[in-house]
């Protein structure tokens, strides 16, 4: 997967000193999982939370640094409702630390959604940037 | 904002201790800011993290526990776009923090958008789950 952006910003204001370190910073992988907010739409967020993303957890292994999910409770505009039902996300150290630890268990995985929603998720991945 | 979901998941499992102190947590709500993956769309990261985020987390204080900003790579489907060019998140203590610390600030922070995209973002509030 090619990630269109300089590895490494190096100003061009001061000259750099032969002895300084250049950290050429690898950015962190968050891959997000967007659960639509369509109407009538069913979300167990018991589930999801206690069940679902603790197998996840349990199968991706030590590849995902950390988890992140969210429920979703409002729009920008006054009274408009969420656009997304729930959120969750993983992050990794690489897209290819991702891939590799996904790709076992992918079909597992994905076959566990329907038990906790019939929305079609989103899936978004994403640099970590700030 | 009315948030539909108990305050506090008290477990029928065993009988609370009269002596135990019940954690009733406010979770923590993140605001996201999604800026859809148009076609031609225009979006200056460089501007976005070092002119457009410190902007905002100047003027809403310290309410904004915490800020994220990510870009986007890849959809889930090999060779898939984006959905979204970039996501910024800010996190508070409440909807109320949140309402407070942005309203009156709201003109500005909005009115710097176009000076990175032509995207027209979508927001999403969330309350902190995981």
């Amino acid at each position: 997967m090619a990630i269109a952006r300089p590895s490494a910003e190096i100003s061009s204001a001061a000259p750099l000193s032969p002895f300084e370190i250049i950290k050429v910073e690898e950015n962190v992988i968050k891959v997000s999982v967007l659960y639509p907010n369509t109407a009538g739409c069913k979300f167990d967020m018991e589930y999801y939370l206690t069940r679902h993303m603790p197998m996840v957890q349990q199968k991706l292994g030590p590849a995902c640094k950390r988890m992140a999910g969210e429920q979703g409770i409002a729009g920008g505009a006054p009274g408009a409702p969420a656009t997304y039902v729930a959120m969750g996300h993983l992050y990794f150290d690489s897209t290819d630390a991702f891939q590799a630890a996904f790709a076992p268990h992918a079909q597992s995985i994905l076959a566990d959604i329907p038990n906790y929603t019939d929305t079609q998720p989103t899936i978004q991945v994403s640099e970590v940037r700030l």
